[in-house]
């Protein structure tokens, strides 16, 4: 018996068959005694299909208000499936839109921010013994707009809606079956992590771990909602996110899993003059073009200038290469060099705080599998290196080695 | 200048390419100092494809009110992406859905009935210069569910704003240029009405005449909103249906338009004893099953029995002679027979009032064109025969002659 909030992605919920399936998965739960929200997503493909009719009808920048009205209609088609499913199993049920809820956000179309959640129409259908259907990515602004909350929002959706009704946990139901200590993809002997903390997942997620939205994370880390990702189409335990343990930290790993980032690209301010405000003069200007930066590494050189080397989403990499080279002489740079076959590669771990020595560990693994580091950047719980990005899967598979992560391992994970 | 509520139906938003073109059409208005509020359907297929969806989760009977959220998204699909399209075109405009306007309902889904509309938000766009675009066809009710009024409720919500709005017209286009003496496919004769009487209006589209909704032309007589229909493919004048202009009356023709209906079965009770009650005692079960019954005559028979004969929608046919013939007994009825190959012709016109003789004016056009009449009704601005339906093509041109309404004739229609 337990409160959950449970998300299930477009995959999940792509076609009849599939929705019927939730649908039985969710009659279980509540014939188990479990009181249950649902939120869920629009059908794989039907987001897809209706930006490709605002792209027709207006060619150039869509009308953001109005992209909200038409995407909104992706999730409610599957609450209002998904509710009649329940009812044929004989099952109560009751759906909502965002703004029905209401799930109220600021006004920013497209990528709006959740202010506040009325519970009190959910309470009650759940105290008369209903399964509440939601509508994920999506909520009402002060003025009646519907808003979005940018893609993979529903899982934002979940979280929130399991902070504000007092949730026991949100469970984010998806095509794998957890979080794993590296992409199985690239390494085969990769594990399913048991548990995880919201630190460790938020930089796995930034990494390019694509299991769970960034923000969903972060909005569970601070109203401490315990998160699991489980696989719809598969039984199992999938992986818990919650809080770091404090009483088993002693026993625990010093890393918990590899992570990386295929989509980078870096580049090279080179020679600029090594004074204060460099920086801002370079990615001032970059940011103001909207393109993030995500590495940013500055090497003391000889003679009073500098390199500055950054990364940038690999889709940037030449328009950011072209308009630094046209400021170049405004910047008083020698070159501006790059290169956009790299990747990132990271180790994730609570455990490094207690640990010493987990960073030259990992440099020495790499040396040992000859790949050469471009870029070295560290946070408290994570150590990220650029390489050369033909080294990827043997860096990853070094390095998962290196820390004793594989399904044969006595590790136990934070 | 003047405050249009304009309409396009699914047909005339079906491809990006066509609401592109309904966008130019208001813009167009719009320039030439008209305010524009416009009431839109879902693209021709989108209703048929949800139902499809909802029949495959749901394959006994479709939960209502989900239905309603499911349907309302066809709408809602529709105003963003015309209102992206009249932006496109450097148009201020903004989309409604039923619920947001709000256009309130009682709670029947899926039949829902407008109690009243918030005008508010719509006029201080209006003022602002915006072209304010309604979903059709929805509402929502007092309990914030999302209600529909039922196929075809896009002319009523149409007629419904022009009414709320104090509105100088509300314009329907449609695939047709307006309305005609008679089915040009039946009568290449027939001739476009430039006016026409809401009560003649009401008649020839109870008799199949589908060119706008019963609900709404009853909606625009109540509140008197002159209702015009037009192609939203050709230019035109279309036609208008307001009241009876009194002042034209002297001159006014007798019959306005030939109406039929193909798609009804007669039904008879041969036998029944003639006594009172005997009608409800048939109806009343037939009624039950919910289906309508449209004429129905009753013809003293001798020796206290009499025949008791209704038609019926030629769907519930077997059903209706199935149900009735399992009641024989209970009714003393001698047998239950029927024919489902018959149709409903009808002259309309309000000038019936004033002019007499005209049903037998009919008659007799009908005998000199060797028709035999099954059936007669008659009310005040219509008389009714049921023929065989071989002869349909054959009596609505008789009738189409004998009061002179080709293109050719002299007649000026009410």
């Amino acid at each position: 018996m337990a409160f959950l909030v449970k998300k299930y992605g477009g995959t999940s919920v792509g076609t009849v068959e599939r929705i019927q399936r939730v649908a039985e998965q969710l009659k279980q739960a509540r014939d188990d005694g479990d009181d249950v929200v649902v939120v869920v997503s629009a059908m794989s493909g039907e987001t897809n299909r209706l930006v490709g009719l605002a792209k027709d009808i207006q060619p150039g920048a869509v009308d953001v208000r109005e992209l909200d009205v038409l995407l909104a209609t992706g999730e409610q088609v599957t609450i209002a499936l998904l509710s009649m499913a329940l009812k044929a199993l004989g099952c109560e049920a009751r759906s909502y839109t965002g703004g029905q809820v209401k799930i109220l956000t600021d006004g920013a179309h497209s990528k709006a921010r959740i202010e506040s959640i009325d519970t009190e129409n959910i309470m009650s259908d759940i105290r008369a013994g209903s399964i509440v259907v939601v509508a994920g990515f999506q909520g009402v602004s002060a003025d009646g707009s519907i808003t979005t909350l940018g893609r993979g929002g529903s899982d934002t959706s979940a979280v929130a809606l399991a902070a504000a009704l007092g949730a026991d946990e949100c469970q984010i139901f998806t095509d794998v079956d957890g979080v794993y200590t590296t992409d199985p993809r690239v390494e085969s002997k990769a594990r399913r992590l048991e548990k995880i903390t919201f630190e460790e997942m938020l930089e796995m997620a930034s990494l390019g771990s694509k299991v769970l939205q960034i923000r969903a994370v972060e909005f569970a880390g601070k109203y401490n909602v315990p998160l699991r990702v489980l696989s719809t189409f598969e039984p199992g335990e999938g992986t818990l996110i919650t809080y770091d343990d404090e009483e088993n930290t002693m026993e625990q790993a010093q890393v918990s899993g590899i992570a990386f980032n295929r989509n980078e690209a870096q580049i090279t301010v080179v020679g600029v003059a090594d004074q204060p405000g460099i920086a801002y003069k370079i990615l001032g200007p970059v940011s103001d073009l909207n393109i993030e930066v995500d590495m940013i590494v500055q090497n003391k050189g000889m003679g009073g200038t500098t390199d500055f080397t950054f990364t940038v989403d690999r889709n940037d990499y030449s328009k950011v290469v072209a308009f630094l080279t046209s400021k170049k002489e405004e910047l008083s740079a020698d070159s501006v060099v790059g290169n956009d076959k790299i990747v990132k590669l990271s180790i994730v771990g609570v455990g490094m705080r207690s640990h010493a020595g987990i960073a030259s560990r990992m440099f020495r693994a790499l040396a040992e599998a000859g790949i050469n580091l471009v870029l070295i950047s560290t946070s408290e719980i994570k150590v990220s290196v650029v390489i050369d990005e033909k080294y990827l899967e043997l860096g990853v598979r070094a390095l998962h080695d290196e820390f004793e992560l594989a399904a044969s391992s006595t590790n136990e994970l934070s």
